[in-house]
């Protein structure tokens, strides 16, 4: 799959690409910020786990895919300056430069799995959407230059089935781990449910419950905020495909 | 206790105090070699869990004790240049400098007490010794300039109880968690169990198996071979004891 992505050939998301293996959300950054960002994920593990953080000036991300390359093995990119988003290119080897550092950080496509195989149904996949996600007013343990909201993924879930939930994405603290709020969208700062700040908006049915997960969007809202010179990211939903398993970041 | 331990009328090992309070190991590093810290700890998370990361120059841990100060609140230090040891003072306020970062790193004391709670007891805290701990053959997974040997405690464990002590420490991943290795010492590189590189030897008695934790005190091994020009840590034993609860750290 890295190898049809490279050759651009699949330019979609990878939601539901090679199950079971682990997705990653990723993040560029200078040298002279890699530090402020390392930090920052550190105070705030549950929005960005690492899995992974490339030599300066490396594009090979050793620990989950050997001989990758992350200027190219991503569907898509943004390129920000000062925290504006300039371009969402198909690979980044014209803005590569000597001094960046890449941060691949967990993704809820794992727990996913986990909670499928555990009989409760995902809506947007079943819809084949994005993820709804949504900016809270929960704010981020600051980290240097950095700062800035939670983001949160949202996916209705039955009330009966809300501690199995819970438990199943508990497994993975490595992959966003426990809900961060179950039930009450507006006590996170959420207006309106159907306004999504990324992915897209899906429908609560009676006797669903909205349960909130930390999410590996959360740089992009805070490179907004915290205004780098430079970064790049992965265009949401167009994740990078590791070599590890899920199960390889289970605890139980 | 902070406050006896600042005014130097507590120069002694720390184990056993504040019981049920998270303890914390020390490494502090000039600002130019902290992101090569942080990434090694990163990618080494059972050896070393981070607590808490002070701001460059800074010297209050504010995560995991506010108002405090690393430069005096600590019984015992010990200042390395190059990699060797060159002093062992009770406060490092002439040592200070204002490019300094301070990371605190989780401690075996926390998972010791739920050991004790799940009545397995600790030989080294019966003897009023410090844990036995041993340089192993394995080596941690290099970042930047840093890399060394992992450094395990061990605390014998009869046969019956070894699925309990697994567990039980296991729910504390961010206190270095589950056992590295148990059973043979010979097999992590350790070639006599009564010759320890750190702390005080132990007996193991008829029916009990040796089991290895990963240690905070790595950092030291890995100062020792990494040879950055300036450091300070804590005295092995002579922690740092921080306002959390190890129930705040215990996933389940």
């Amino acid at each position: 799959m890295r190898e049809l992505i490279k050759k651009e050939q699949w330019v979609y998301p990878t939601a539901g690409l090679c199950s079971s293996h682990v997705q990653g959300n990723m993040i560029i950054l200078p040298k002279e910020w890699a530090f402020d960002f390392l930090l920052f994920a550190q105070r705030n593990p549950k929005a960005c786990p690492i899995l992974d953080v490339t030599e300066p000036g490396g594009y090979e991300p050793a620990n989950i895919a050997p001989g990758a390359d992350v200027r190219t093995d991503l569907p898509k990119y943004r390129v920000w300056e000062n925290g504006v988003l300039v371009d969402e290119p198909l690979n980044v080897i014209e803005y590569w430069r000597n001094d960046l550092v890449a941060f691949l950080i967990g993704c809820s496509f794992s727990f996913e799995t986990a909670l499928i195989e555990s009989s409760i149904p995902i809506r947007h996949i079943e819809n084949k959407s994005n993820a709804p996600m949504y900016i809270t007013n929960i704010e981020c343990a600051r980290a240097g230059r950095f700062n800035g909201p939670l983001v949160v993924s949202m996916r209705p879930v039955k009330h009966e089935k809300i501690p199995r939930a819970v438990l199943c994405t508990g497994r993975f603290p490595s992959l966003h781990g426990a809900p961060v709020h179950i039930g009450d969208p507006a006590a996170i700062g959420i207006k309106d449910i159907n306004n999504v700040d990324f992915g897209d908006a899906v429908e609560i049915r009676e006797g669903e419950v909205p349960i909130f997960w930390a999410c590996g969007v959360t740089p992009q809202a805070v490179l907004m905020k915290s205004k780098p010179p430079f970064a790049i990211t992965h265009s949401p939903g167009h994740m990078f495909i590791s070599n590890k398993k899920d199960a390889d970041y289970s605890i139980l």
